[in-house]
């Protein structure tokens, strides 16, 4: 089973993803878990490239490394667990790229999403929880966490731009997207992660 | 104008090109010229992920990695350079990775057109020459020039699919696309390369 947790910057999803990470080595479930971009040797240094900050990276160019990394982690590390019977638990994967780049830099989620298509084949989550907040509440943890950086970048027209992109997602995948209410305390947010987990696909 | 010089390792298309290059210089025509991948900051260390010996790229990585810094160089270089009115000459393009990767690696010369689309947008070259060699006289040259490496790497039927790619091109884009005879002397097929340019172009 491959498993990933989506959501926009200071939505809790680091946190719940190493709250399940931890329940699975209780329950000493079989898994590996990734994260992009990187996980491979040349997905780390499609990493430095995406956030050198000698130069400025276009938005198709940027997509496209997101994308490339991708190919390599799906290729070489997801696959090859999933044929073996383990889970695969990704912080953040193919749904972030519609989010941001399809949505929050409107290059067009068609266009990035058959980007995805061509990078993971029939590799897809089976479970996506999406957990969601308010821009005003992320930037209300950004600040909170001196992530002013962020903030200054990108603005609440971009984080606003991802949510609804990942409602579209919601709306389109209803058998994998599953809604998490962020907004909630973190033991009652991962509750609800549990009671889907449990409930749908144990 | 935009002009690029393509077909199969070895079949004499630096040589080529730099004798184009050469002759806008001596007209004192304003061009640029560039070389995939690189020629942007990002690019160059994107090519030193596709000639890292390190590690296996899979076949998908290794294309978005090109698509990547294609779409890079055209966004910074290419496309400034034309909005200036500069002629802009390029040893390898967009079409590269239809032979190379979308024949030679099998990966479907319609998903890497795709890849190239959303790559370079409308930014097409207006001239492109096919110089176009048979396989047994690519393997004679390599081998004449010590480039064992290339051969051992790949084996005919990969460059076969290549230049199998070509030609479709040449089939599919016969307004853009021009056969040069490449198995002429140097001297011979630069002559076609100039009475195609000065007839058609200028």
């Amino acid at each position: 089973m491959f498993v990933t947790f989506e959501g926009i910057d200071a939505c809790g999803k680091s946190t719940q993803y190493n709250l399940f990470v931890n329940m699975l080595k209780e329950k000493k479930m079989p898994f590996i878990f990734v994260r992009e971009p990187g996980g491979t040797k040349a997905g780390e240094d499609i990493r430095k490239i995406l956030l050198h900050n000698d130069y400025y990276l276009s938005y198709k160019t940027e997509v496209l490394l997101f994308v490339a990394s991708r190919a390599q982690i799906t290729k070489n590390v997801i696959e090859p667990a999933l044929n073996k019977g383990m889970m695969v638990v990704a912080d953040r994967f193919m749904d972030s790229s519609v989010a941001y780049q399809g949505y929050g830099r409107e290059l067009g989620s068609d266009a990035v999403k058959s980007l995805n298509n061509f990078a993971v084949g029939n590799c897809r989550p089976d479970i996506t929880y999406f957990i969601d907040i308010t821009v005003d509440e992320a930037f209300r943890r950004m600040k909170l966490s001196k992530k002013n950086d962020k903030i200054e970048l990108e603005g609440k027209d971009f984080f606003q731009r991802v949510r609804d992109g990942y409602f579209e997602l919601l709306r389109e995948e209803k058998k994998r997207f599953i809604y998490i209410d962020g907004m909630k305390s973190a033991n009652e947010v991962f509750d609800q992660i549990k009671e889907v987990f449990f409930r749908k696909y144990v």
